[in-house]
C-alpha cells in the first residue's frame, strides 16, 4: 500500500503499568455515560474486576466532577507567541552565522510552527526556518506533492505566509529542501533538530555537500527549554490539577482496593480534569520498590504505602507528579516514616539547590547529600529529574556528571526516591520552574506544593 | 516520573481508515467469543452499526475458520540465521574498513539481533556489532544500568554471549558505547542505522572525535534488503493468506454493506488468518479516488468498485496487498473495466521490468508506459512501490528518478493505480521478489498471483 501518514493527536509515551488496565481502552473524549457502559461491557468480558463500588460512581453525580473545568480558563499558546519564537530562533541563527534550522514534525516543529500532528514515514516532511534578507523568519514546509492539500490544512502561524516546497515522487526531496533555503540567508551551517532521523540528516548532508548539517547546538536548544509566562501558566495548571486528581483518587481508595481499580479511577480523574493522554502508574507496598511494578494485581494492605506517578497534557504541555501516601486507616512503621521524610527532605534540598546559573548536577547532588547519612542514598538509583514541557522528558536533565547550566524559565521534575528491594519504594515528585529571581518554584505551589506528610499528599 | 521504557509488540504503522473502526479496540488475541461480546458492547455504544448479518457470523462456525492455521507450518527465523546475518555484516564492515555498526532498537536491530521490542526514550539503548580479532562478530548491548536486568531477559542470538555495556545516570553513555568497540576492530568509520535519532548520532560523534560516524552505506543496507529463503517463505505465506482473507471478506459482502462493516470483517479475517497488526483500508466507488478516503461511512452501490488495501505481519514480516473488485451483482461500465484492465496490465508490465541488475526506476516507468496511451498515466499519482520486509515500507523504492539497483532477493510492492477525482480509484497490488534467475515473482503466486478480472480478485 502506498500508505499515507495520519495526523495524530500529539505524542503519548506509554507508562509502565503493573497490570493490563481496562481503562486503556477508554477514549478520554467519550462522555461519562459511554465510559460507564463501556466499563460494564469490559467487565462482562473479564477485562477487569471492577467492583460495584467503582461503577456506582457513574450512577448519580459523575465521579471527580469537582476537577472538571479546573483549567478551562487557561488559553493555548496564541499565534503571536509562535511568531516571537520564530524571530528568536532566527536571531539566534544569525548570531551563530547559521543558514537554517530544519526539523521533522515533532515537539520542536510544534514549538516553532504548531507542526506536530503528522506520522513520520519514509517520505520527509520538514519545517525549514531561515533568516530572510531583512533577518525576519522565512518559513518553508517541505512536503510530498500528493500530501500538499492535506498539509495546507494545518495552521502554521507565520508573519508572512509559509511557503510550501513540494517534491514529486521522482525527485530527491533533500535537494528540494536545500533549495528552499533563501539565497539571502547566511551561508553558515544548517542546524537540525535532535530528534531528526539519521537518513533525513544524511539526505540533507548529501544534498548540501559544502554546508555542514549539524545537530542544533545548546543556544538553539535553550530557546525551547526556557518557558515563557504563558507556557508556565499552562504547566502550572496542568500540574496543579494532576495533584488534585491524585488527592481525589485517594479519597475513593480503601484498604483492600486493587492496583488496577485504582488505575481505572486515576485515568478517569485525569480525563475529567481535562488532561489529554492522562495515564499513571499505581504501585502498592513492596511492589513500589521495583520501578516497573509487575507481578499481578496487588491488593492494598493496611501497612502499605501507595505510590502513584502520573501526568497528562494541557494544550500539549505535560504534567508529571508522584505521590507516595497512606490512607487514613493505614498504619506505618517508624522505618517507613523515616524513609518517607528523608525523601521529602531530599526533594526540598534539590529545589533549594536549583538556581539560575548553577549546574544541572547540583540539585541531584543536594538530594543525595540528604539521603546519605542514613544510608538511603544507595537506594536512590536514578537521576533526580528531567526537563519537562512539550515532551514529558526533555533536555536538560538533572543528573550527576552533567554540566548544563540551569537558567530562568527552565522547568524540571524533582523526584528523588528510595527503593529497597522486597521492602519499600518511596518517590515524591513535583515539577518546578526557575523564576525571574533565579530560584526554583514548584509548579504545584498554588495547591500546596510538595507533600506535607504521608497523610497529606 | 523517571519513566522506564516498555517492551512493545513490534511496530504497527497506522493505516488510514475512512471512518473510526470499532474493531480498533479489538485485541486480535482475544477469543472469538470475546470478540463477539465486544462487538455487541461496541454496538450498544453506537461505535458502529453492525447488522445481525455480521454478528451472526459468530453464532455457529466461527467466521473465516478456513483461514485459521494457514501459516502455522511456517517457522520463525531460527537463531542460526541471525548468526549468519551477523557474520555477513562483519564481513561487510571489514571489506569497507569500518570499525562498527550501531543501531537503536528497531527493524535493523531486530534483523541482526532480534532486538526491537523496546520503546525509544531519551536514554540510549544500542546494539553494537564489531569484528573481533578473528573477524568474528562481537556483540555489545549498551544499556542504562537500571534497565540491565530487563534487557538481559531479551534473547539475543550470538555465537559468543553478547556483552552488556551498562551506563549509570551520571556518565556519558556515548563514551561507554565507543569504549565497547573492541580494540582489535578495524580503525575506520562507525556506521549507524538510518533510523537512529540525530541526538544519538551526535553523541557518538562527539564521543569519538577522530572517527567518522556515518549513516550506513548501501552495501550494509542491502544485507537486510535482500531476503533469504526462510524470509521469503514467511513473506509468501503472509501475502498468500492476506489475499485469501480479502477473497473471503468479498464472499460476505453485499450491495448495501458499509465501509465500516467491511473493515470490521477484514480485521477479523486477518486476525483469524494468524496475522498480527492486521489492518486495512476499505473504500467504495468514487471515494477510492481519494487516497485517504474520508467523508463518512459509505454504502456500497450496485455500480461501485470496492478497493481493499491491507496487510499484517507473520513472524514480524509484513504482507501488503490491494484488490479493487466487483461483487457478483455489481454492474460495471465499459470505462470502469477499461481502467481496471489498464491498471492490471501496468502491474504486469512492472513485474516484467523488474530484473536483477535493472534500475529501481525501470518498473515504475514500465507501468507508466502502459497507462499513457489512454491518458490514465496522469492519474497515477504515486510511485510504483516500496521495499517490504520487517518494515511495511523499506528501502529501496520503485520510483521515477531512482537509480538503486534491483538485485536477487529484493522484495517490493507492485501497486500502480489510477485515481480520477470524483469518479473512480483503482489500485492493484501484489508484492514480489526477485528469484535466483533474476526475474520478479509475485509473493501471492501460489494462490493465483495478480487479479484476473474484477470478479476474480
Amino acid at each position: 500500500m502506498e500508505k499515507l501518514s495520519l495526523p495524530v493527536q500529539g505524542e503519548r509515551p506509554p507508562r509502565k503499568s503493573s497490570s493490563p488496565s481496562p481503562s486503556s481502552f477508554v477514549n478520554t473524549h467519550l462522555s461519562l455515560t459511554k465510559v460507564a457502559v463501556f466499563l460494564l461491557a469490559a467487565s462482562l468480558l473479564g477485562f477487569n474486576r471492577l467492583k460495584p463500588t467503582v461503577l456506582s460512581a457513574f450512577s448519580s453525580t459523575p465521579a471527580f466532577a469537582e476537577l472538571s473545568g479546573y483549567c478551562s480558563h487557561i488559553p493555548p499558546i496564541p499565534a503571536e507567541e509562535f511568531l516571537e519564537r520564530q524571530q528568536r530562533l532566527v536571531d539566534t541563527l544569525v548570531s551563530l552565522n547559521a543558514s537554517a534550522y530544519i526539523a521533522e514534525p515533532g515537539p520542536s516543529a510544534h514549538y516553532y510552527a504548531n507542526l506536530s500532528s503528522w506520522d513520520l514515514t519514509e517520505r520527509p516532511l520538514l519545517l525549514i526556518i531561515s533568516p530572510d534578507a531583512s533577518l525576519r523568519p522565512n518559513l518553508t514546509i517541505l512536503t510530498p506533492s500528493f500530501e500538499e492539500s492535506r498539509v495546507r490544512l494545518m495552521t502554521i502561524p507565520s508573519r508572512d505566509p509559509a511557503s510550501y516546497a513540494t517534491w514529486r515522487e521522482e525527485v530527491n526531496p533533500y535537494v528540494v529542501a536545500v533549495g528552499a533555503i533563501p539565497a539571502s540567508a547566511t551561508k553558515g551551517p544548517v542546524f537540525v533538530d535532535g530528534e531528526m532521523r539519521t537518513f533525513v540528516l544524511d539526505g540533507l548532508s548529501k544534498a548540501a555537500p559544502l554546508t555542514p548539517v549539524l545537530a542544533a547546538p545548546v543556544e538553539v536548544q535553550r530557546l525551547r527549554q526556557r518557558k515563557s509566562h504563558r507556557e508556565l501558566e499552562i504547566m502550572k495548571c496542568a500540574n496543579e490539577v494532576t495533584l488534585l486528581a491524585v488527592r481525589a483518587v485517594r479519597q475513593k481508595m480503601y484498604i483492600g482496593i486493587t492496583q488496577s481499580k485504582t488505575s481505572a479511577l486515576l485515568e478517569l480523574a485525569l480525563a475529567t480534569a481535562g488532561l489529554s493522554s492522562g495515564d499513571g502508574l499505581v504501585l502498592f507496598g513492596a511492589i513500589a520498590a521495583r520501578p516497573h511494578g509487575g507481578g499481578g494485581d496487588a491488593v492494598l494492605g493496611a501497612n502499605d504505602l501507595v505510590l502513584i506517578d502520573c501526568g497528562g497534557t494541557l494544550h500539549n504541555y505535560w504534567s508529571d507528579l508522584t505521590r507516595t501516601f497512606a490512607l487514613p486507616a493505614t498504619i506505618l512503621t517508624e522505618r517507613q516514616l523515616e524513609i518517607w521524610y528523608a525523601v521529602r527532605d531530599a526533594q526540598a534540598a534539590a529545589l533549594e539547590a536549583a538556581k539560575n546559573g548553577s549546574y544541572t548536577r547540583a540539585p541531584d547532588q543536594a538530594a543525595r547529600v540528604i539521603l546519605k547519612p542514613n544510608g538511603w542514598e544507595k537506594y536512590f538509583t536514578h537521576r533526580l529529574g528531567h526537563g519537562i514541557g512539550l515532551q514529558m522528558h526533555e533536555s536538560p536533565y538533572l543528573r550527576g556528571g552533567s554540566d548544563d547550566i540551569i537558567l530562568t524559565g527552565h522547568t524540571f521534575s524533582d523526584e528523588p526516591g528510595v527503593y529497597i528491594p522486597g521492602e519499600i519504594g518511596v518517590r515524591l515528585e513535583d515539577s518546578f520552574y526557575i523564576d525571574e529571581s533565579g530560584s526554583g518554584v514548584y509548579l504545584t505551589e498554588r495547591v500546596g506544593g510538595q507533600a506535607v506528610t504521608p497523610w497529606q499528599p
